[in-house]
């Protein structure tokens, strides 16, 4: 086991504000290299215009005694100007991109792309870990790494929960104690879609009247529903009939807090 | 010398259809590397629609000769589709690529950057040679290079020119005997621009006059021209006053055949 780890360098990035979310990943990490570095970079060219780049919660000490607590050997926090002085190119990844979050967010994806492909070279990891809780960012990664041929393995791991299933996020921070109390239904009805979509075959129109019903739940709990769609856990495209291993994605905003989730259709 | 070189791949990027230019690279990388690698791959993405992708001049076993003559270890030419199969991600450079070809040429730069970068993660090579002839493209890989924290060196190597002065290329068994005489003009006249540049302060207008005389003296040739003008050297931006180090570049096309070609003003 130990030699297995010889000289290997694990990295996760984050954006910092450190919850159990991270701490998870950067535990995983920790198992399977010898120098585990985190990256900690709140990346302005994935938030789109009028989003909250300039209020996304940061507190670095924290994060570093959090890091420090778990085993991390490097927090890499460059600044703005290291990362993107002069920088003029952009990667980005069609198709997989195009949808929900990236048709919600313009340019987010590229962004996204952009910052890992660097932090990929920039730390010359073997292998980095994402949480699935950002599907689709974990699939726009995956089919980078692919098409690039970056010399890296990419990993994924599961999303961790509050207690009461509302899924781990630093913008968690952003809800009022009401809006805290309503957000557990996000997960909840995701779970319920699922559950629906995995009993046996379903027509097109049952799969649309699910999500259709989904949505009218959560709207008349006070979400204003971006999507709420079945989808291929690759591609990212919409499905009309549901198979084992695909996705069932949520975006809603609860008062001034936008969140997103998913959950798999077990395999 | 032979411990430096311990371990050390480099990699020479090509289109295949070699000529003395691309052997003059060959020779410079195998000084420096352990194992040197040449790639051969007529890349699709880099040729714009209605371009001569389909009648690029292709002779594998002639190029596997002449590779072996000058000592490549290994010449990897890979398949369209094993570069490509699926891909869904470009790599776009802005700013050094908008001008001059970038313009000329609809998404030549974006294939140029994507094919290179995917080449390097491919063969992970301590450094790659390219030859000045395509003066922007180095200058874009350069970039890319900066921006993305690629890890490899990149080097840039002097245009091969035949004895009267035509810069090697290709496509220039596409020229007609006629034409093939008409073509030394180019560098001729790159070569008469940049003495003018280097002799003493010139103003714009000064500038300009010259660039629009060697214009009109290659169109009564029978070119037609599609640039001629000074550049920064670095970010391809035009100038109005001529630095050393500058660059004069050129593309035009005579009969059915584009050129391009550049001179630096010396340094």
């Amino acid at each position: 086991m130990k030699a297995a780890r010889h000289g290997r360098i694990g990295l996760v990035p984050t954006m910092g504000a450190f919850h159990e979310g991270h701490l998870s990943l950067m535990r995983e990490a920790r198992k399977d290299c010898q120098t585990l570095v985190v990256s900690l970079f709140v990346n302005p060219t994935q938030f789109a215009a009028g989003e909250d780049f300039s209020k996304y919660p940061r507190n670095e000490l924290r994060d570093a005694e959090m890091a420090d607590s778990v085993g991390v050997d490097v927090l890499f926090a460059p600044t703005t100007e290291e990362m993107y002085a002069g920088g003029l190119t952009t990667i980005s990844v069609k198709g997989v991109s195009d949808r929900w979050e990236g048709a919600h967010r313009p340019g987010h994806f590229d962004g996204v792309a952009t910052i890992v492909c660097k932090l990929f070279n920039i730390v010359e990891a073997n292998f980095a870990i994402f949480g699935l809780k950002d599907l689709q960012q974990c699939a726009v990664i995956r089919r980078m790494v692919v098409d690039l041929n970056l010399p890296i393995e990419v990993r994924f791991a599961p999303t961790v929960r509050e207690a009461d299933g509302l899924a781990m996020s630093s913008r968690n921070v952003y809800l009022s104690p009401e809006d805290r109390v309503t957000a557990t239904l996000l997960s909840r009805e995701l779970r319920t879609c699922a559950d629906s979509f995995s009993q046996g075959s379903l027509t097109a129109g049952e799969v649309e009247r699910i999500l259709k019903d989904g949505k009218s739940l959560l709207e008349s709990a006070g979400f204003k529903v971006d999507y709420l769609n079945l989808v291929d856990t690759e591609s990212l495209e919409p499905k009309t009939t549901p198979a084992d291993g695909d996705s069932v994605i949520v975006a809603a905003r609860i008062g001034p807090t936008r969140l997103i989730d998913n959950v798999q259709l077990s395999k």
